[in-house]
């Protein structure tokens, strides 16, 4: 079951600009940061509040580390913005098998790693009226009951 | 201060088609819908969590009402997705002004009625990196000390 949104990922030319714009403009500060040589990233999470399932929404901000990553090519093409929204489950297996079940490209077999430890997987934006969609299970234990 | 991600503005062509797919494929039930004549919008709030600021995040499916609104024209130029995301905050006439004081264009003079009785502004995409950025103060009552 998907109890939250884990956070809103925004594809930007230059991560540490967009990160002193959010510090500057909003007084949100870096909570994470990592390089992701699978997905081509290198990211920033900026925790903006907690939620009442125990987890957290967090803005993910992600600079490409090379222009044939998938945030590389999707920058080239739209420019800076909204890249994908991501919602957390404490199951990221049993929601995109179910969710495949209904029709809906699931674009990994498997779930991959995603921030933080998490594992991650996308379902295809067009079969979700054009939102790239991402289905995280947070690295902290969550209790499958909430 | 800006204290949860209020909600994610999507963009859609039929309101209804894509409440539906809400529904059936993540469980997400409708919390509120309503017409905005002066935003040019019909549109339905998915409640997704509640947020630790006493707020809640949702996701916000914009259908236009008319081609020549703000979301029409956008959803012409770009296709169905994410519109517009947006921070929540107890007092957005203090934050509007201290963001325009740091030179980012804040787009109406004075906040505007959002959903659910909300008042709201929009930041210019072009100072926030690309992403339309709304800020709002929910109708209940909020607590300027949180």
């Amino acid at each position: 079951m998907l109890t939250r949104i884990d956070h809103i990922g925004i594809a930007c030319h230059d991560l540490d600009t967009t990160v002193e714009f959010y510090r500057t403009t909003y007084g949100f500060e870096v909570f994470h940061t990592e390089v992701n040589e699978e997905q081509g990233v290198r990211e920033a999470m900026l925790k903006i509040n907690e939620t009442s399932d125990g987890g957290a929404s967090y803005l993910q901000l992600l600079e490409p580390t090379r222009e044939d990553s998938a945030v590389g090519k999707w920058l080239a093409k739209n420019g800076e913005g909204v890249h994908h929204i991501a919602f957390g489950t404490a199951d990221v297996d049993a929601d995109a098998a179910g969710i495949r079940d209904k029709g809906v490209r699931v674009l990994y077999e498997e779930p991959r790693i995603g921030s933080m430890g998490s594992r991650i997987t996308f379902l295809h934006p067009k079969d979700c009226h054009g939102v790239l969609t991402e289905l995280v299970t947070s690295a902290a234990v969550e209790s499958p009951e909430h």
